[in-house]
């Protein structure tokens, strides 16, 4: 049950989104920048971003639901977002973007400890700054989201109810990150 | 050194939003939101949350400078700030203040760990749902701006430069949270 009397019709930030319109507003803004805006990453990559640091921050709502965003925008058949969310270093993707979850997990444990090398790593395998930037910008951010939603005890769907998960997973990655009052 | 190419006339958080002004607005307007616009909590409190966890955080620019802003705020002359940051416990703050500062400290280390016991102490202590809710955000918030400025190795004045960290507190306590592209 949440710490503060929530919507009971909605879950994790929706329901503090529609709570507190006003910092909602900013919150979904720099969902819908980092993880949907035209970028030189893929939105499916962004999303896979986000749904690993939200695992590493056990952040069930979080988690699931952009596992769910990166598989609806991967089309994801083959199952890379599970094997990205068990071991990213065995997982088949990119080079470019195992480096990149590298950064995005130190800065999810303690952000003083990306290195030059990590960075230098990154550049080598095609990385550009503004790549790198926001990588960093997405797994800080996702460290506020989990802390948001599971600091205030906010409600979710079980984990078993994987077609509720799965239909999250399209509006996110099809429709995008409106605040909940928008949505008519 | 930073990891990617910032402005270097300009420090932390301020080189980043130069850098990247697209999610620099809606960083500097949840932090206008959070701890400018007018509230219940006084903005000296709510300087003093985010200085908190920034100082637990180990993130020397976000906790010297908000530590700097609530100092202004509170008009410090008996050294209140500092006596939080070292022992919010036996400091000389309200037990409301207390509690909401033990509910931001779990919020940065574990938000899953905030138990409705917590919660239920600072409403007996006079905090209510809007002020919960607001020191679980600016704790979380806090969260993110520190991973983004450490996580790009940003950089800072030194610790020593007690004047500069005095004028940008004046700055951040009398007019606010404006990016750097809109400062004439």
């Amino acid at each position: 049950m949440p710490h503060i009397s929530l919507p009971d019709n909605l879950y994790g930030i929706r329901s503090l989104a529609m709570y507190r319109p006003e910092t909602g507003k900013p919150l979904y803004e720099l969902a819908e920048l980092l993880l949907r805006t035209p970028s030189s990453m893929s939105g499916a990559e962004r999303e896979l971003i986000a749904a690993f640091v939200s695992a590493g921050n056990d952040c069930h709502y979080c988690c699931s639901s952009h596992a769910a965003a990166s598989r609806y925008l991967f089309r994801d058949e083959s199952g890379v977002v599970d094997l990205v969310l068990e071991n990213y270093q065995e997982a088949p993707i990119s080079q470019k973007l195992k480096c990149l979850l590298t950064i995005a997990g130190k800065v999810r444990s303690d952000a003083r400890t990306v290195s030059t090398a990590d960075v230098e790593k990154a550049k080598q395998e095609g990385a550009t700054d503004r790549e790198i930037h926001d990588t960093v910008l997405i797994a800080a951010a996702f460290c506020m989201y989990n802390r948001y939603v599971d600091g205030l005890a906010t409600n979710a769907p079980a984990a078993e109810e994987k077609k509720t998960w799965e239909e999250m997973g399209y509006k996110m990655g099809a429709i995008g990150y409106i605040p909940p009052q928008q949505v008519r």
